[in-house]
């Protein structure tokens, strides 16, 4: 009898990435495409399908394809629909998963980028077997998937787990959501860069920084100069630690979860971001949650970690029907 | 045929409360016994559960009674204990579930005050029907119940939904926790008396309450000046609808709720605290949320609340096995 497999896909504002993964999550056929070339939703989705329906064929001795899980910013679990995502081309309301079944004549669901993340750490990551848990995906902004009592928070929306849109600093820095003090603006890949403006303006002590050309400064430049004991460097990253913790703190009086992963390009940072952000979560936690949080890196093969998430939905679409 | 009852009981630090109370909410024998009579809890519980098979005789020829929930400060769902009360006489953990069974020979239920006013919310009051909601309760402290999914929120260790003590302002006022800036220390009946002391102290205008004893001031006094037009109290209002708004915008950023229900004494002052609740709350929010979530007062009989919420716990126990 033939394995089942499910197509994984992961929008991104530049690439789009999709693969074939099986249950044990090995990736088949991995490859992308590029999302920015196409200002035309219905062009982009002719060429990835015209892609998987390959991949399909190319499969179909061993493998029989059964759904297909898509993470996308701003994609909507209930309506099927990404609706008014600020990094992509396509504007207004689209209706992906309709126009993904109608090319494929598959069952496809849809998340957004941070929820698909908390479903691959689910399925096949540092949360398998776990209940309650939060993931909080530290990238260009801050993205967060809960899980409470088995099921993923979507509240009665489908737009819950906005954590990046918390305030931890009232009338703070101005968020691209149009509010202030958001946690994301301090706490992700630009927030931890406009924290290290600061320190690098408020301070006078040297820092491997100061040659840096600072309009184009990075988090991983910062990551970099903090490996080599840069101070001021590591003072971004116990800050940035404060933030998130404090707000983690918040998270556990909400849902006390068994645990909080980090996944996302400022996670790579390991304990230079692990270690702040544990202390300062200790520190703000109510005494009857203290030393109970495991407090992890995710895992995942970080090349896949996305497109594993989105296959992961797949799966458990498949198993919640 | 006989009709199914159950018994709902309100422990607080001073009166235990209980009823027998039928699925329309209609509340039979409501009783109380003082708490603080009993330092021992074998004789409280003796006392109290004598009371209660009076009750179940009296009522034997038109109704069988079916289980026992309880409300009480620190119930844990999970272990059906209360642990380590700072309001309740008796100290340590008591497992209160097995003492209850043991001599009643009935299933016993036991979670949170707040949990249990949300599950009187669910089953009897605004939240009827909803499967996402919160409710905030504004007592002395400010304690929160979380329905996600039409499950109540309980983490993976029973201690969820401690709302009142995220953290509103960093190193804001002590909290009886031992944190500070504790939503609770500014959104409660004693936060908007502390307040009120601030701005009297800040401020030079006449006030009616420049005449009363401040260190006997209570939230019914502000409220009564409030009514009168008093500028002063009305600003404590503000500024305490002012807190509970922000932090409402954060949770509704994490579970996204159709509805947020606000319970409990300082409930009471109605338009005079959800005006402002409603105005900061709407502020706080992202765009996705705004002018989507219903936040209303509780229309539960205030007098039969904390019972019913108990017995509903009863019901939906039985429901669930």
């Amino acid at each position: 009898m033939k394995k089942e497999i499910v197509i994984g896909i992961d929008i991104g504002g530049t690439n789009t990435d999709f693969a074939f993964v099986d249950k044990k999550g090995t990736c088949y056929l991995k490859n992308n495409i590029r999302t920015d070339k196409y200002p035309d939703i219905d062009t982009f989705l002719d060429e990835l399908c015209l892609e998987l329906k390959k991949g399909i064929t190319a499969l179909k001795k061993e493998f029989s394809t059964v759904s297909i899980g898509i993470g996308a910013p701003n994609g909507n679990f209930y309506t099927g629909n990404i609706q008014f995502a600020p990094n992509l081309k396509w504007k207004g309301c689209i209706p992906l998963v309709k126009m993904v079944e109608e090319r494929m004549s598959l069952p496809v669901v849809l998340t957004n980028d941070a929820n698909a993340a908390a479903y691959g750490e689910m399925i096949y990551g540092a949360a398998k077997g776990m209940k309650d848990f939060i993931v909080i995906t530290l990238g260009t902004g801050l993205g967060s998937g809960i899980v409470i009592n088995g099921e993923m928070v979507y509240g009665h929306d489908g737009f819950a787990g906005e954590l990046g849109h918390t305030t931890v600093i009232p009338n703070g820095r101005a968020c691209g959501c149009g509010k202030k003090g958001c946690l994301e603006t301090y706490a992700s890949a630009s927030g931890i860069v406009r924290t290290m403006h600061e320190i690098l303006n408020m301070r006078k002590e040297d820092s491997l920084l100061r040659k840096k050309d600072l309009n184009k400064l990075t988090s991983q430049e910062i990551y970099i100069a903090a490996k080599k004991g840069d101070m001021l460097a590591l003072e971004a990253f116990e800050i940035t630690g404060e933030y998130i913790g404090m707000k983690l703190a918040d998270a556990v009086a909400f849902s006390s979860p068994e645990a909080i992963i980090l996944f996302g390009g400022l996670a790579k940072a390991g304990n230079y971001i692990l270690n702040p952000v544990k202390k300062y979560m200790e520190q703000n936690l109510l005494s009857i949650y203290k030393n109970k949080v495991k407090l992890v890196l995710s895992d995942i093969n970080n090349e896949n970690a996305a497109v594993l998430g989105a296959a992961a939905l797949g799966w458990e679409y498949l198993n919640k029907k």
